[in-house]
């Protein structure tokens, strides 16, 4: 991968873009991440995410997952989705599956920042990832109530960034201007502080005018966040927070929000897990693109793939396989090398394509994914409670 | 696990059953197994089952998967699956991905034999496993005619077992008697003789009077092998011929089919790719049994959860996560310990049962499946072609 944020062979940087210090946030942003000991070791685990402008809009994307987390159900019954100004953030504690008493942390870990900033809590959304099962420390949590707003900087970035951050092993941000606009973005991936379950969050801010956040979110999160797979688990506290200020009084430059989040989205996959490379699944010629995706998803999903692509083992028999069985009960043919691309298996390189091409239709699909390595057992099996 | 065939706490063994060396096949029925050199080694790997008797009736049951083998078109398309007289099978190539050329060769594989034993080669299956999109090495294959032939046996269960193992560790074999009635079976599991996919093989015969072999095998498995999960990958290749003589002139003693499916299918998770331990996902009170079953498939093929099952981590909150993906986009609640039994993972036990008791309806439904473990990983990755 080449040097620089836009490292992927996969993203399409925008033009004439200028990479700014990660710190450095779109205008009308402040942020602020400290320590307040849920992760210990003074780690920082606290993070504070706002908009000082006169104006925001605002989207925001949240797991679909049924047993979903008392921040997921807070941001999806008591929050303006549309108007987001602030987002309050720990780490090293998921708060899930933590019952009644995990709303009303939630809630107040909230209001103490809405008190701080004189806002209405309605305007400020909540995320937390870690371990599950466990109830939040408030006394930890109310500590740090005005540290976070004290600490609330224009270059406060990287302190917000780390404060999401789990086992991730690096910082997944950026900070990138073109003419005049500038969008910053913090993510954090799928890793466990404890035995518990991954948890993606991802933070975007922008200078730029936005009238459709939520048109523009969704269609740039379809091709990114959306088309990842560490290990096939939807997590209870996934969310996305988008938020433009509006302040450089222009439009949002093509492909931005999409390179941006497409780049982060890979690089949640390449820090997965135990992950050592990252896959693409290229499925094209299937009845609709529908089809395509569930055959991409199955083919992504497969452990025979994803120790075929440790193993650097280009077993296009795997692919057929996991192909046959997305499509069950129907009849494809016996799928071989003409038709499949598995070369990219054994090579060296990080990022390994392979592709499937149907004979069906038009549609078509990619699904990024990681290899599947002993560290994954490590991690998932041997860190016991 | 006690000692003897039926040893899983799951199997409720039929009444005052004797059990006879597994080689002993039921009444009217002789098999044989030779090796051909497909496996090398001296290896056993071409097996012929046989009925002899005048008549015979059959059920076979076939992978759904739309990338099927060959012989699995063979035995969809030209053969007489309610009057199944014989199966020849190998093992060291799974004729999979082979084109045209591959149905001749499984055509070819299954006349040799219809030519010696003078019989309609419609009534005779073709069942294969191993290495995928390899042609078939004939010459090996017809040096082994005669042989099959000339060393058929009533006591040939056991060869005929050889004969389809693959890296299966042990045979998965039985052989019941109850009241006058004998049921044989020989089965083999997931495992790879090269990379490639797993198979799961499975053949059945029975001395009893069975007037409707379809609905009892189908019924049959629907509890057993429809209920397994060592990596959620539908094979190419998986076949269950159930094949009985009637020579005893009694009906099928209750429960019998079931019972001896039910513990090969648990040997085959057992035995699965790298296990060490066998789970059990129970989902009760779900909307109906559907929809526990795609709770529990969700459950038992979780990373999460398996790893959890290797690391004797009694890890509820993977249970609560994998449940709540399988009904994304739905509300369950937050699933906690009140709901979710996960004890039995931290057992030393060899099978752990899991439960989780939603509150939706009257369904329920459970999947057994395996452990993931670092075993799997060697097996997949580092063994490369």
């Amino acid at each position: 991968m080449s040097e620089g944020f836009f490292n992927s062979k996969w993203v399409t940087p925008p033009a004439d873009y200028i990479e700014n210090d990660p710190k450095e946030l779109a205008s009308g942003f402040v942020a602020s991440g400290i320590p307040c000991g849920l992760k210990g070791d003074g780690k920082t685990d606290l993070g504070l995410i706002h908009c000082a402008a006169d104006e925001v809009v605002s989207a925001i994307l949240l797991t679909r997952n049924a047993a979903a987390a008392a921040p997921i159900r807070v941001c999806r019954d008591q929050l303006d989705q549309e108007a987001v100004r602030s987002c309050v953030i720990n780490s090293g504690n998921a708060n899930a599956a933590t019952g009644e008493q995990g709303i009303r942390d939630a809630l107040e870990f909230r209001q103490g920042i809405a008190d701080r900033l004189d806002l209405n809590s309605e305007l400020i959304a909540v995320a937390e990832t870690g371990v599950i099962g466990v109830p939040l420390d408030m006394d930890a949590i109310r500590s740090g109530f005005d540290g976070l707003v004290e600490n609330l900087a224009t270059d406060g970035g990287v302190s917000f960034c780390e404060a999401i951050m789990t086992t991730d092993k690096s910082p997944k941000q950026c900070s990138i201007t073109i003419e005049g606009v500038t969008m910053s973005a913090q993510a954090k991936g799928a890793g466990m502080i404890e035995p518990g379950f991954a948890t993606m969050l991802c933070f975007v801010q922008t200078d730029a005018l936005v009238d459709d956040a939520d048109t523009h979110l969704r269609a740039a999160a379809a091709e990114s966040f959306e088309r990842i797979t560490v290990d096939g688990q939807m997590s209870t506290n996934d969310t996305i927070l988008f938020q433009a200020s509006g302040l450089s009084g222009k439009p949002l430059p093509e492909g931005l929000l999409e390179a941006v989040l497409l780049q982060l989205a890979i690089e949640v996959v390449a820090d997965g897990e135990g992950a050592t490379r990252v896959g693409r699944a290229l499925v094209t010629g299937a009845k609709d693109d529908a089809e395509a995706d569930l055959v991409a998803r199955k083919i992504a999903n497969s452990p025979l793939v994803k120790t075929a692509l440790l193993g650097k083992d280009p077993n296009w028999g795997r692919i057929a396989q996991a192909a046959g069985m997305a499509l069950a009960g129907d009849d494809i043919g016996e799928l071989g090398p003409d038709v499949i691309q598995a070369e990219d298996l054994a090579s060296d390189a990080v990022e390994a394509e392979l592709s499937l091409q149907l004979d069906r239709g038009e549609g078509r699909s990619h699904i990024y994914f990681s290899d599947l390595t002993h560290e994954y057992i490590v991690i998932n099996a041997e860190y016991t409670t």
